[in-house]
């Protein structure tokens, strides 16, 4: 297994903070991934939007097309 | 099946909220979807734009495209 | 057959709204797509920009790049 | 065949109106197509930019990724 | 061959005018290009930028990406 | 093996510099790497934004998809 | 072999410009470059944002999605 899916997997149900394009991130549990589109599912996720906590979301699927990085 | 499409597949007939990339989003009930572009229909569904509501729509396709995140 | 391309399909010879990047788009009489790019026919087409009719095309095809939303 | 290409094939050596991204246009005559990437070659074009006239081109081979709608 | 690669090899040897994304191009003679990329070779280049010359190219390959229009 | 993935791979286990679009770069230790998508593994990894350092990750999965270069 | 490789390909070990997309560009010696991305390595390579020299690298893997043009 590569290793950035390796990382990837190894964060599941762990915390995990992911930057996305436009200002915009997510902080939550990595619940789960696809491969190759690096699609995300976080629980518990704080949606973050020019520094700011602006919405919770019990679950949210978030698209990979978008991910700048994820940080364990 | 991968985490992210198991859980689209549980929120069908559940109201999602879904962010577009151009600061817009939709309010409505989840139709269907397709793999793997993630292109959704969504019924009842309430169009936003910078925040407010601007149409509703009985039925709306969504293109994958554009979708940044989808939060059942 | 796919929940969105089914509604598509089920569209033919009706009138739709299609929102495209830009802030431009299009009403007029779905008259064919293909798959899956998701370029669209559209017949009577008044076209949008900013919210106001800037011109009527008996005929565009539509290239499915560009689409956001098509609203049946 | 598809309707789009279908549409596009029947107007072939025919007058288009051809919109571009970023607010450029062509108008001229179809001299023919690929597919699928929907290249163009236009005769006797003239190419718009911001609703004026700025140029006339012989030939001209328009790249489909620009294109978001070609009006016969 | 399809019309578009068609005139693309009718212009070899012989100057063209190339659009770019981002208000620049290039007049040169065709030298070659590839396919499907459609990136280009062009000798005794000018490239220009919002209207103006501002470097002179003896060679310059020209991703296809970044192309709007070929004009010969 | 490719040059840029043979550099890529000599720089495993040293400090490299990723740039990517958006004014927004980091400073790490190259952990891995993935093929062909070259998304990147860093640990120790300092974010910059617009020249300053703004965060410390501990690890960090950078998408290829924003890469512009990585300088060993 | 296509035009544009052919070209690149005598390049290697040659000082060669690289124009950017965002007013990025390099200038260094052509080490090595892939197919078909066009990722490229420059040793000894300047980079230059608004046309000024502001970094100077040893080695630097640039990937191809940003290039807009190589002048060998």
């Amino acid at each position: 297994m590569d290793k950035p899916l390796k990382i990837l997997h190894a964060s599941l149900n762990k915390r995990v903070m992911v930057e996305l394009r436009g200002s915009r991130g997510f902080h939550g549990t990595l619940d789960g991934y696809d491969v190759p589109h690096m699609n995300l599912v976080l629980k518990g996720a704080e949606e973050i939007v020019n520094g700011e906590t602006i919405l919770k979301h019990n679950t949210v699927i978030v698209r990979g097309d978008n991910i700048i990085f994820v940080s364990p």
